[in-house]
Order: C-alpha cells, then sequence, then structure tokens
C-alpha cells in the first residue's frame, strides 16, 4: 500500500488532487478565494522579493532531497527578506510539474519548505499548479519593515565597519564533499556532517535583526543617531547568497564607496583550517556562495557592540573606504593584496535579480 | 542592425545582460537590492496572488504574440485582485528561459505587460531571471483592500442577486477565431476583431470597485447597513477567469448554497445572437472563460444601483436560494431546466489554485 502511494504520479491526480493533498501544508483560512489575505502591520513597508528553481539548473536530485531543495528555496527567500531588514508575513508557491514526478516528491519538497517556513512562523498563502515538461518552483516571499530599519545596499559611507555573521565558504564545502566523497576521507564525520548540512539547510539570518535593532536604538549608540539625524539609513547590507565577495562588491557598487577586506578576519569553518589549504580556503569563503549570511556596514561603535554580543557568530572583516574598488589585504602577507571582482573565482550559475 | 538585434538570442548576452535589458520596464528606485520595497496605506490589508505559465501550455506562438501573453498574464493576476476587491500595489515576474529564445520576444512580453500594467497604475517591481529548457513566466500580483472591502467567494447568503459585468464568451469565441479564421467568414471585420481583441487583451475589471464601494456605502443602501452590522461581508464574488459556470459554482460551494441562473440574462457579445447557434453561444459563455469579468453576489438593492449604474455594462443574471445545486433555468424553454457542473461542458486545461 505504501510502496504504491509512493509511486504515485502527478498524473494519477491531477493538479487539483495535488493541490488538495498540499493543501494541509498551508493555514486553512487562507485558502480558497482568488488571491490570499494577510494583514500588516500599521506603519510597516511592504517587502517583496520572488526566486525562480529549475530542476537541473537549481537542483537536482543527485546531490539534494526534495525535502533539502524545499528547505533551501525556502531559506533563499527569507535570507533576502533578512537582507532587507523585514520580518516574513508569508510565501507563495507557483509550481510547474512533469505528469510523470512522483506525488511524494512534491510532498517531500514541501514537507522541507514548511520545516524551514515554521522555524520563522512563516505560512505558505498560496500558489498555483500548472503542468510542464520540467519540475520548476517560482517561490515569493514578502514581509514588513519599519521603514527605519530598511537595510539597502546602497547606505554604506566611509568609515564603516563591513560585519558577516556566521561563516563563510561551509555551503561550498558542503557540496563538494556530496559531489566527490573522496574529498572528505580525513574529515571526521561530525565535521563532514556540519559542512553537508551547511548546504542542506542554510538558517536565514532573521535572528539577527532584533538584535540589531536593540544596538541601534537611539540610546544606545551616538554614531546611530546622527546617522538617523540625517535622515540617512541605519545601516546598509546584503546577504551572502551570492558569495561574500559579491555582497560586498554589490554594496560598494550601489553605495559609491570602496571597502578593504581583511584575509585574516574572514570567519572560515574551523575545519577548514586543517583539512584545506589556505588559497582553497579563502576561494571558498569569498566565491563559495550559497551561506546566507548577512553582510552589514554599519558605524563602528554599533559594529562592535552587535560583535561583542554575537560572539563567535559574527565578525569585523574590513572598513568602507572612499573609491570604487574592494580590495583584500593580507596582514601574514601570504598573499599579495588583489583587487576583488565578480569575473575573478568561482562563480556559479546564478539566478539574476531584476 | 535592426534584424541583427531581433535575432539576439538569450544566450547571446546571458541572464545579466537581458536584466538590463528589461530594467526599463521597472521603477528605477525599486530595483538593485535583495528585495522590493513598497508602501502599503495604513489599516489596508494585504492581497497576494500567483500564477505560471508556461509555453505550450498557457500561451502558444500560434495563437498569441508576446506582446499578448504579457497582456494575458499581466491581466489575469489583476483580475484576481479585483476580485478580492483589491487595488495593485505591484507584480514581481519570474521568468525561465531557454539560451535559444529571442531577446526580442522577452522584450515583447514585457512590452504587453507594461501597456496592461500602466492602464492601473501598477508596477513591476522586481523578478527573477533563470536559464530553463522551457518558457516559463511566473506572476505574484499583490495589493491592498479595506478589509471590510474584502470580497470572498464564501459570504454569498440566500436572497442575494448574482451580478456579472460586461459579456461572456467573448474571448473563448475569439480564440476560436484565431484558431479556425474561417469560422469568421460570416462576421464583419470590425465584429471578428473585437471578439479576437476579447480574447487577447482582457481587461481586469479593477474600474468597478470604486463604483461599488460609493454603491455600498452606508448611507445609499439599507440592506448593506444590516450586512454589516451583522459583522457580515457586503458582497461575495470572483471572477469568471475558469468560466461563468465554474464561478457561480465555487461561490455557492464556498458559501454553502444553491443559485438559479436564467438563461436570457446572461450577456453574451451581440454577435453571437446572429452569429452563433443559441446552444453554442451558451456554452461559450457558461463554459469558455478567460473573459476575466467579476461575478458579484449582494442584496437586490446595491444590485439593482450597480446594474442601472453600469446601464449595458452589467446584468443581473440570477439569485442565491437555499440549497447546494446550480441550476440553469430557460424562462422561453427553448433548453430543459439543468444543474451546472463543473465536469459538465467545455473544461480548457488550466492552473489550480492552491
Amino acid at each position: 500500500m505504501n510502496s504504491d502511494l509512493s509511486s504515485q504520479q502527478v498524473k494519477d491526480i491531477g493538479e487539483q488532487g495535488l493541490l488538495e493533498r498540499l493543501q494541509r501544508f498551508c493555514p486553512p483560512e487562507i485558502i480558497g478565494d482568488d488571491a490570499a489575505v494577510l494583514e500588516t502591520a500599521p506603519g510597516q513597508s511592504l517587502v517583496v522579493t520572488t526566486d525562480v528553481l529549475v530542476d537541473g539548473v537549481h537542483f537536482s536530485n543527485l546531490t539534494t532531497s526534495p525535502e533539502d531543495a524545499g528547505w533551501r528555496a525556502a531559506a533563499a527567500n527569507l535570507s533576502d527578506l533578512a537582507a532587507m531588514g523585514a520580518s516574513p508575513l508569508g510565501i507563495t508557491v507557483g509550481l510547474g510539474l512533469p505528469g510523470e514526478l512522483r506525488v511524494s516528491w512534491v510532498e517531500r519538497l514541501y514537507q522541507g519548505m514548511t520545516e524551514c517556513l515554521q522555524k520563522y512562523n512563516t505560512p505558505i498563502v498560496g500558489g498555483d499548479i500548472v503542468r510542464s515538461p520540467i519540475t520548476t518552483l517560482a517561490i515569493t516571499a514578502f514581509g514588513q519593515v519599519n521603514p527605519n530599519q530598511i537595510i539597502r545596499r546602497s547606505a554604506a559611507v566611509v568609515g564603516d565597519a563591513i560585519v558577516v555573521t556566521g561563516v563563510h565558504g561551509a555551503s561550498r564545502a558542503g557540496l563538494e564533499l556530496l559531489l566527490h566523497p573522496e574529498l572528505g576521507q580525513n574529515l571526521k564525520d561530525a565535521e563532514r556532517k556540519a559542512l553537508i548540512l551547511a548546504h542542506q539547510r542554510p538558517q536565514p539570518r532573521l535572528d539577527i535583526l532584533p538584535i540589531l535593532w536593540k544596538i541601534l536604538t537611539p540610546n544606545s549608540c551616538t554614531d546611530a543617531i546622527n546617522r538617523v539625524s540625517n535622515s540617512r539609513s541605519l545601516i546598509a547590507g546584503m546577504d551572502s547568497s551570492d558569495g561574500l565577495a559579491d555582497a560586498i562588491i554589490q554594496i560598494c557598487r550601489a553605495s559609491g564607496v570602496s571597502a578593504v577586506l581583511e584575509c585574516r578576519q574572514i570567519p572560515v569553518p574551523k575545519t577548514f583550517n586543517h583539512w584545506l589549504p589556505a588559497e582553497q580556503a579563502l576561494e571558498y569563503s569569498l566565491y563559495g556562495g550559497e551561506d546566507f549570511e548577512l553582510v552589514l556596514c554599519l558605524p563602528q561603535e554599533p559594529a562592535l557592540a552587535l560583535v561583542q554580543h554575537l560572539g563567535e557568530g559574527a565578525a569585523i572583516v574590513g572598513k568602507i573606504t572612499a573609491g570604487s574598488t574592494v580590495l583584500l589585504h593580507d596582514e601574514q602577507k601570504k598573499f599579495p593584496d588583489q583587487v576583488l571582482s565578480l569575473s575573478q573565482g568561482f562563480q556559479h550559475f546564478k539566478s539574476q535579480k531584476l
């Protein structure tokens, strides 16, 4: 009986049947009209982001279970909200599915999505299921933000400290271990698993926001007060979904500034120190991508307060300077100074935000 | 030079290049962050709807130019907002594109989308472009609505009049004329063009909403006051994107009521009277779909006021009764009474809303 069910295909139950199966993942009071209705808090701005994921391009049964594909898709969108300073309100899920796809695959995809979403109290509020020759997943996430707390790429100013949360390079290392298990032969089981988990189950850093707002309240920080009173944003930033180098370059471009990064300050997984050559570790951390951490530019005082609060969970990796380049500096002189660019280093095939 | 440009493929300029080309269709102040930020009016609820459209399933170069595909996709989503009583705030567009697709096709798609959106002051606020073996278009539209003015399917009550806007069957007739031009040989050129235009450029009925709210203001209608004071919705309804029969059946299901429709009252294009046999005209009007009109259930008094206001632009086609069936009645006795169901009549392959 169970095996019968697990081999059931989308065409066996049709879009309507699949719809009924998936309704258990959605709040019942929201479903069943032409569109979903959500309450927003007074005075909040709406934040919207969208991602399209295609089978064989953005996920693959070779390295990704349907649960992990679902988790990662949800996490990527929640991370975009976090990067704007926004709290999630809900997501919609558009699915294009071949008739031959197993129903259980779709249910497992939704299982993974909702596991991630539930952690951040975010409902699936609607969607659309259509037939398509190729499995396609289109997610739109929306959230709300206090207009004074919007985190934009364009708000970095000379003198800002650059803070990164978490570690960088773990997701890329996890992907390599999935593709080439032999690379992990010198790793402990727990180390290997931790890196793979970083790839399969990235955590959007919505947890950083309340800490950030607490640190940036006017009473706690004079620099921040000055910034607000000059009607500038409190903070600039984005997420590191496309890599740490990409994030810093994008912020500098949007803000019309330069940055200097200090090699040694970039937090990498501890495992890297005894596993990877220094250059490889640097490559993964700068260009690996999909760590979904936050890269924030803010005045020194609150930057220090944030890092103090987060302990090993964040680091100041450099500073914003005048100009239009991103310079990587190595205090230890292992590497010569180099200007980072998007065409350099690893660039994975990725989606383009409009 | 022009022909060079028009033969350019997506892979020639890449996702980044395409992105730059398409930015002119979007408001510049919104683009360039991890997500778009939009202002919502105080006290308004957020309304969200999403559609996925796949080449060969939902649009085809045989019957639809890229401009029309874009217009229709935008119109369908705006119609979902209108059906909820919501004013549009913006849409996001997710695109999956084969490398071989012409850049000019994508630009023409955006041209058609923005032509429709501009009519309703709605910006494209973001999107995502990815490579895919099949052209796929995922649109999410969001709008806002006064919580007291949400139009739900589930709010119809016994005694309500059923009002439809516009005419039904025109879009289906237009599609038939595109597929089988010989069917139009007895039509005047203007008649044929009008039906084809109804298919290619459907108009979401956002224009109805302000008229509706004016008619339903407490001072103008005692029934409406009673309804509000009983904390019930003012009005029930949905759009007729999947056909008039479908809309009335869905409303009755969601509201736990019956309906009786009067054949003669269903407004069809005037052309039908001298062009189609009565049964064919009825089939098109009930099951044709994609007319994107509104089907509204409201007390007799405001229903009459609405129809009076709209003149030939609306009609009362029946009433809500107790029970759980939708009965089609023919005063002229040309057809026997029949119970309408979704499995009966023409059912086009359509997307399923979650």
